[in-house]
């Protein structure tokens, strides 16, 4: 099996990074295979960037469509779009015949299955705006206790891991007294890592969203579904 | 890892046909334990049915954690509710730390990653009316494009297999020129095996409920997630 | 006229005091008579034992009709279910001709009539997650302005009427200032009384949900609804 | 007890006929004082002759209980605005002690009480819109089934009772084959009666929006709630 | 052109005022005519105001399109209501064939244009619920972050400018920390000219009801829309 | 006063019949100046294309007022959005300091303006889900009776006028029969005039989208709304 991992922003080494973190979670038969955003920004955070993202990520995943087909290699089984808010993944899912995982939405709906309401917590004072949009867009938001945010610049909080871990809880402890969720996503590829980090820490499950986006490619991948004609 | 599928209604024989279909799709390290109601119906088809396999379902979960402890094994890493509707989930999902993913909510977070709005077909005078109670109590209605109802009794169809896959192709048929869905989740336990039969024969994606919940509690499984304390 | 008031728990002592406080607030013409879970939990506070209570009150309900008509008396006029969340009700008004009415239903149901939004005051830590379950199943939870919790075991406040008292005010009050109701229900078996109590002592009325409740189940037995054939 | 039975419109015969509906109906104690729109339409059946009836009934109330004041007579213990659609009701409500219940949102809250949705069947080409602004407004629309309308002037069919009759029955027959309610809600004044008349001979219970609504009124008048100070 | 501008007080004062007001933003080509309801209240307030201002509305445009036409003018090209709740706006849209917009609803349909959410700050401790109201009644709610009022008395706020301000001023900044929207409405004619006045002093952008209505009514009345036949 | 009229497809000529359109309503003081996306589909009719465009208009808007500043001229005073569905316009709006308005919203928020509820006729099969994405987004739904599909190539039924209309007209009629709007409209560039054409031929109100929107943009403009710092 072979998922396209795919990376809303031009930055080759988030790609790369968040490979790694999954190879050690692929089952053996599985290959992943990554496509970054040929143009935009580096990290996407404003509705600017989203917008580019968009139209970018068409462009990234035709390409590897292409280059697999060119060399006479199997189509893809999945794709996971691993970006929270996945910009452009209805233009994805019209266009490929295999399904496209979204980061936010899978999220979303893996933490339904876990309680009656989830709270996000994310890097980024542009997010909550966007991520009401998106979850009225889906219909998901009725069991949205809320959303915190993290302060400071995204990029930074990927990278300083032990401030980055002190400002992730500290958002998720105020996103627990203040709502009261069954679950918490520790939302965006930059703060991938930082969920599974504070798994058992706090009194409720925390999904990290890049391994929660992660597992539901695999169950969509794994179900095989065609289009008939 | 060990997953529980559980059976709402009273038929091991039910049971035991959907570890059987199961089984082929399951990772080599996935081992599967069925759970029987103990007590309730032949097959879950009314409302008074559902009310007692929302009780019997907590008494066959909780002997079959208890017969693994007493065994000295590992815990469940997921239970798989293999009921479309899943009774009592919410209590199974309150008192038991490893995931519970059921049937119908799984097949719906699976549809909406697939595309905007789905179609249920099932069998069932009752289930209409029961399915939009739970779409409401989950708040996931508002994708869904409608329900069509195969006629007959539920175990008929899901015995006599050439006509039940002919009434089954024709409520999938209906659905979509009556509804526009962009997938058709073909529902129950009784149905299993008809959604992948029909797979490449109709112009939208269609999902048998079986698989697809199965896909979710492994993807759930796998995430590991634990409360803290 | 005659009404079959339910417990939904096993307390048989709960069942008696509740038709004790009804009969003095019964028209001339009604008879009330009591069935009791016959299995499950003293007090229903959980999500487990809500799944056992869908059962037993089938069970129940079932064995109190066949009484009457072994005795050849008339049937019910109306069951009034007293139990607030009243687990497996769809359940019972599927089976049974006569209407049947639920605590936190009618409560909710009369309380839209006298205002914009309520408010609702129990105990209970696990019901506000259970009534917005039940909120959004019955697409009722527009004009709720908020759940505020009364501390403590159900059946401890309900017993100590003065602490109770001083307990279910201070959470009424809390609810008041904070959400800005214009009625707010006093919810639950264990707090019958209270809200009555506190009635003309807080700007907005207060429902007691058992005397809420009860003049629903008369209404709807007033009415003599029947199916056709 | 003292009901004022409101008429929202001028024609003094319907509140009259209304009223002599209702004795029979009436519990030993229980009075019933008719109020009748002092200015307005025969008929309320346009947006205009609602927005006048809307200014009337609080003049027609606050005379009525001017009328009992003056008389040195206990104040009313509720008011029954007997017109589908209460315009104004929300003043009535927000001016008085005691409550007032309106017919359209009686009848919509007694058949959530029997079932999962429920269809509607008046008379008079404007009323849908005008029914799914007030059900909107007051969020009720989640569980009605749809809207069917009765041909012809409601006075008409209020009058000729055998062709009233037939013409409603087809209406009801109607809305059940397309919309699958579980209950019937025949509505208005002009119907009152036919709701009766149908019961058992269509496979739904028929609520007759006059003696549901006044049932309401009674729950709530029985209750004797009072505001605090 | 020519638009009726609809006072739905009293107060003849109050339309002359709003028509001053307005006169310079109109272009070359536009007249404005007052209309003042000829019954009601000095300041609408309270929910029986509401429900008189919904009748008088409708003698008050009776008169001024009879007016014209027994003058042998031009019918109105719209009519903008310049009543924040706009009692009876529908019986108005419904008996005549030109546009006829609410302060309220065209404020609210402007913000959408503007941000993802809005916040209303007006006067008046009866109002939020009857806005919560017409917003659900309208669908419009879901983007509304919240509703902050001024204290005290409408027509004391709108004549102590200086004072008027400053509590204008507070309300805005509270709505904005407690509800971080992208846009406030300064609601109602009592507060016309506020927003004006707090334009790029506050950090989202401030829109005065009386402009953003009238500015709708423009747009409405340019658009020639006529009914078939 | 300065507006931008923006083409989200690449077909200049578009973009000028637009403007040649617009210009005989524009008040005299108004200049328009048109933008057509640099890149991206001649005319957007698939997600793939509306991805591209939420880009490509970033890019056209962005050069737009460059130019202006380059020559020292004054800033547009707001931005019309030419593209029923208007992908990209809250990046749009986040980054100007203008209003930005979109033919979808606009035409939608003047409609619910002019009753209760609205259909919309369109070309392009994709449009529908896209439609309802949208209106989810914008919590504009609620109020939409339905979406009628012209059958065909969007370009051409734009450009065989008399072919047009007669499709157009059908389709009208049909969403009027079925689902009984109180007002259509005539959706997207590619319709643009048929609107206009039809007014007074059918028995509801038709808004012709691009002058529907068109005037939104002069309302929001004329308001000269600007951020606080």
């Amino acid at each position: 099996m072979k998922i396209l991992v795919l990376n809303g922003n031009t930055t080759v080494a988030v790609t790369e990074r968040m490979i790694a973190a999954l190879n050690p979670l692929c089952p053996e038969n599985v290959q992943l295979i990554g496509a970054t955003a040929p143009f935009g920004m580096p990290y996407v955070s404003t509705r600017a960037a989203v917008a580019v993202a968009a139209h970018a990520v068409q462009d990234a995943v035709r390409a590897a469509v292409e280059r697999e087909q060119a060399a006479g290699r199997a189509p893809f089984d999945a794709c996971f779009y691993a970006c929270f808010g996945e910009p452009g993944i209805e233009a994805l899912r019209a266009e490929h015949a295999f399904p496209v995982v979204g980061m936010a939405e899978a999220s979303m709906l893996t933490a339904l299955q876990l309680g009656e309401r989830f709270a996000i917590v994310t890097v980024g004072a542009a997010w909550p705006a966007m991520l009401r949009d998106l979850m009225r867009r889906t219909a998901l938001e009725a069991r949205c206790a809320g959303i915190a945010v993290v302060p400071g610049d995204a990029l930074a909080v990927a990278t300083g891991r032990e401030e980055g871990l002190r400002l992730v809880r500290a958002a998720v402890d105020e996103a627990i007294v203040r709502t009261a969720p069954d679950v918490v996503i520790v939302a965006g590829a930059a703060l991938a890592g930082y969920g599974t980090a504070l798994a058992g820490q706090v009194p409720v499950p925390v999904l990290d969203s890049l391994t929660a986006g992660f597992e539901q490619a695999l169950a969509l991948a794994r179900l095989g579904l065609r289009r008939g004609g």
